[in-house]
């Protein structure tokens, strides 16, 4: 059996947007700066690729810029509002403990300039507490970035509550909502939003695609320099077989999400529970605010790494952490930020599902899961100590 | 007839890119961070890309970085040298007056913070004197950045030389090569180049892909902040497809070289044979030092802008600039640089021809052009001060 439960990381392409990316490149070619007919046909195109990308999160057209993906949506929106807060002489920005690392490193290149940046905790459910952020947002606070849903561990933030106490106190509110679009429903007007990043790939759509919605009167700076494409926000030729291809994805995304994510739960929530018999196991991140797609599970006593290839052996494609940071040895920040200790977060199993997973998959990898657990045990020196009782269980 | 003349703008992607693109959609389209084997497999055919990249301008595969594109790749490059240079207490920086946007943009920022720009000219021929770079260099200079070739008139500049002298000075030097890669012989090592900007499109490869030749020992800093992609200098998910696509187009571009620049060069001089036959007309830059694809000439007493509108309607896709400032209705700066005043810089033809095309149409675009110019100039205003000889030709 060959299961791929690593769509977090990334997502096999649809036909349709396979589809709509190869039309593209053989029809409609042009240049969509250029006055020639394929030009403006491209230009067409284009346009009409954002109003229906607006149209999908409740936007403007022209509120929509299309990016290389989702960590250039993030870098250019936390730049934007960084320069939008240094004019008006507001140097704090707000964030979460356990953000993706396109934000995280972002708000430590804007610390080294002078910014200050709060992360708000997450609690052992991985939730941000909207009273928390009430808090922690003062006069010097220029924007608050909160992601839609955590890569990691699924969990769902309280996106709207969130975005109407930045409203409230007329700070900008940012999301980086990779792991949410086409996913989960989203209105930016009806959540509050000023800006949200969106990466193609995480829904069936291509690499190398994305896009920033930006509330209009929210000025960008940009990141890349050059021509006018874009409003004069985004240099480089408008890579529209990417858009295309990206806009194909995200509506099929969205017109089967319902059914999808019906499906899913039911599968994840088998898999939660099978998962939960194997002894001196937690799942990570509360069950509830969850996205449909994601169980993550620490196991006492194991090594993340050599599970995942042992359930690679097997026929299961899953991982750790997020792909980005798997080159490091480091334990996941995110699982740090729940209050998993080091040993523990180093076990843990990340399974993201596909709609196209099956219940008889989903009994395939707990049987695998629970099997290569008690394989690494058998032979592992910290459970020895932890049976032995020289070490104490921690879940 | 249709004829497409405006592959500096873009090129039509070949069967085998698109090819190569949907394959690895299909077959490849693991994360390449990831552990298991789907994750590996796109891990290795990354590592090949770039080994491929790396033989075509012999360099080593570590020393070359993929980009969303060319702009991508400018920015992040100048940045870079700055950054460097900033660290030793070097801010003056060097190019040329008719570079592209990216590259000028990016300086006009470095200039806001504090670095000083001279922009060497490029006189009547669209040639930069190493001469005037030797002169022009001092103990501040951190970084020289000069096109390989330009994008509207496409005179190659002498890389080479320029390269050596700032070698000998140990000044960086950095080569916006987008218009010439895939299309002339580059060889980073013979031509001292350190660092060297490239994009798919222009090739007959994808939009949204490119790559950074950063010499060994040249430490680029991020644009894009986030994963550790890329050595931890490019975050976001590595476009496998698109980079796979990128080198399918570049190795038939380099197989196919020599003999689509013999052929494309004998259609190039017979246009501007062709062209030079039209009363006060002048090829803009000079013949010899050229890109084999370009055609660019200025006809006195008429707008560009109705003559692409008119060719267009007569089944030809040129342009009177660059692609990327079409939005724009300031003449060229490119023209300017060259010395063309105003009025002539704004009645300006770029034919930028393919290897496909044929000597009758380029016979066709040579009647055609004859034809609008001799109707746009019958109800020139500036046209008839002309032949009143109220104004002077300059042409």
């Amino acid at each position: 059996m060959q299961i791929y439960a690593d769509n977090a990381a990334t997502t096999k392409m649809s036909e349709a947007a396979i589809k709509a990316m190869t039309d593209c490149a053989k029809s409609y070619w042009g240049n969509p700066s250029s006055l020639y007919t394929i030009g403006q046909k491209a230009k067409e195109l284009l346009e009409e690729a954002r109003a229906d990308i607006a149209r999908i999160i409740n936007a403007e057209p022209r509120e929509i810029l299309f990016t290389s993906g989702g960590s250039e949506a993030d870098n250019q929106a936390l730049l934007s509002a960084a320069m939008l807060g240094k004019k008006q002489g507001k140097t704090h920005i707000i964030s979460s403990a356990f953000e993706h690392h396109a934000i995280l490193h972002t708000l430590k290149r804007l610390e080294q300039n002078g910014f200050s940046v709060t992360l708000l905790p997450v609690h052992e459910n991985g939730v941000v507490d909207p009273e928390e952020l009430k808090e922690a947002i003062d006069d010097n606070t220029c924007l608050v970035t909160v992601m839609t849903a955590n890569n990691e561990i699924g969990t769902i933030q309280p996106i709207k509550e969130l975005g109407a106490i930045c409203r409230e106190r007329g700070v900008l509110f940012h999301t980086d909502a990779v792991q949410a679009v086409g996913h989960i429903p989203l209105d930016v007007k009806a959540q509050n939003i000023d800006m949200l990043s969106a990466s193609a790939h995480k829904f069936h759509g291509p690499k190398g695609v994305g896009f920033l919605y930006a509330k209009k009167g929210v000025r960008l700076s940009n990141l890349i320099e050059g021509g006018a494409q874009e409003r004069g926000k985004r240099a480089g030729t408008e890579n529209l077989p990417g858009i295309l291809s990206m806009v194909a994805a995200l509506k099929e995304a969205v017109a089967g999400m319902d059914k999808h994510a019906e499906h899913m739960k039911k599968v994840r929530d088998h898999l939660i529970e099978g998962l939960s018999q194997i002894p001196h196991s937690a799942l990570n991140g509360e069950a509830e605010r969850r996205l449909a797609g994601n169980v993550n599970f620490s196991f006492e006593g194991i090594e993340g790494e050599s599970l995942l290839i042992l359930l690679d052996q097997r026929g299961i494609s899953a991982s750790s952490g997020s792909a980005c940071t798997s080159g490091a040895l480091d334990p996941s920040h995110v699982l740090l930020a729940i209050g998993r200790i080091h040993d523990v977060a180093h076990g843990s199993l990340r399974l993201s599902i596909g709609e196209d997973i099956t219940m008889e998959e989903a009994d395939y990898i707990i049987e695998n899961v629970r099997e290569v657990v008690e394989y690494l045990r058998s032979f592992s020196p910290v459970w020895r100590d932890l049976m032995t009782g020289k070490k104490e269980f921690i879940l």
